[in-house]
């Protein structure tokens, strides 16, 4: 599952130069971990590249994506431009990019909030996008740092700076958030 | 609702001085916020006396307790001492210290981690709970000044205080007490 020159600029052309740049900053992000934890690198690199290409359309344009790819998202996450963009970019990434490999499809699809059972690839994409070089925010460095412990380590430290930013700004916390850190915590398997 | 002093004595018999002290704390707390906020001063006062009732006793008298009661609670309560205190004490507050008052009822059941649609009486005994004299912890002024502005307010507080807390020791979150938080936070009725 490579990233052709083609869809290359076609997400060039969808995207705000500094989205598209960010962009490029996770394939590469996604590809240095995917390299370090021993995961598919052309995957990740794809996913990395593809993960936001729904991000700057309206949300009604997402919903349609999502409902003709027929994913099932919760009324949270269905009325939220901010999460909703996930799924809507893994129906994007199927129906206009080619994409056919579900795993990379899921790794766009979750990126926002994770899941409970997420796989090594959606953790690269998810954790990638905290830290790409272009990321700038109070606290990255301890994601970074904790991304060469494990991934679980790194997107554990992820959902805490979402968590401790959503606490400071009074704004509501996604449930499922919160359930992606549990599962994480009770995982037997802290070391991947 | 009154407080007799034969429930106090038998309250006494089954906590700890500690506990006993600081649940003397909160029905004064309690009684303090229904008189500020215009709630049923008698109700606060019971319920801050008995919200702990159940507190030290073994997790499968709890449960007992509970099933007796005829009450639900969903997997992650039930297996926690932590979190099946409230239910439980609300089982005993009935079957032992004769309280027929649901509202008083409730708001020990719902004192540990709050819910959606809270009342007034139930956010008293949840906030007395953080704020009664006895308690000295990071960041409990915070949440006593909060109480101050209105009961949302100082329920925001301690939930957020909970909420760093257990982010800080690396500790699951009940998802029950970010729903509590949200809808807090998007309720209409923000002024109590």
């Amino acid at each position: 599952m490579v990233m052709t020159q083609e869809m290359k600029e076609r997400l060039e052309k969808s995207l705000s130069p500094k989205r598209f740049s960010h962009s490029q900053g996770v394939a590469s992000a996604a590809r240095e971990l995917a390299t370090r934890y021993g995961v598919d690198v052309e995957a990740a690199e794809t996913a990395g590249w593809l993960h936001d290409c729904a991000k700057q359309v309206p949300l009604t344009d997402m919903q349609a994506y999502v409902r003709q790819a027929g994913y099932t998202v919760d009324r949270a996450v269905w009325n939220s431009p901010a999460l909703l963009h996930g799924p809507a970019g893994a129906a994007l990434a199927a129906s206009e990019y080619g994409v056919r490999n579900h795993h990379v499809l899921r790794a766009i699809f979750y990126h926002t909030v994770g899941r409970k059972m997420m796989s090594p690839l959606e953790k690269i994409v998810f954790l990638a996008d905290y830290i790409e070089p272009g990321r700038d925010f109070p606290g990255v460095e301890r994601i970074r740092a904790a991304a060469k412990v494990s991934l679980n380590a790194g997107v554990l430290a992820g959902i805490e700076a979402t968590l401790h930013h959503l606490l400071e700004t009074g704004s509501t916390i996604y449930i499922g958030t919160v359930e992606t850190r549990n599962w994480i915590l009770e995982s037997e398997e802290n070391i991947d």
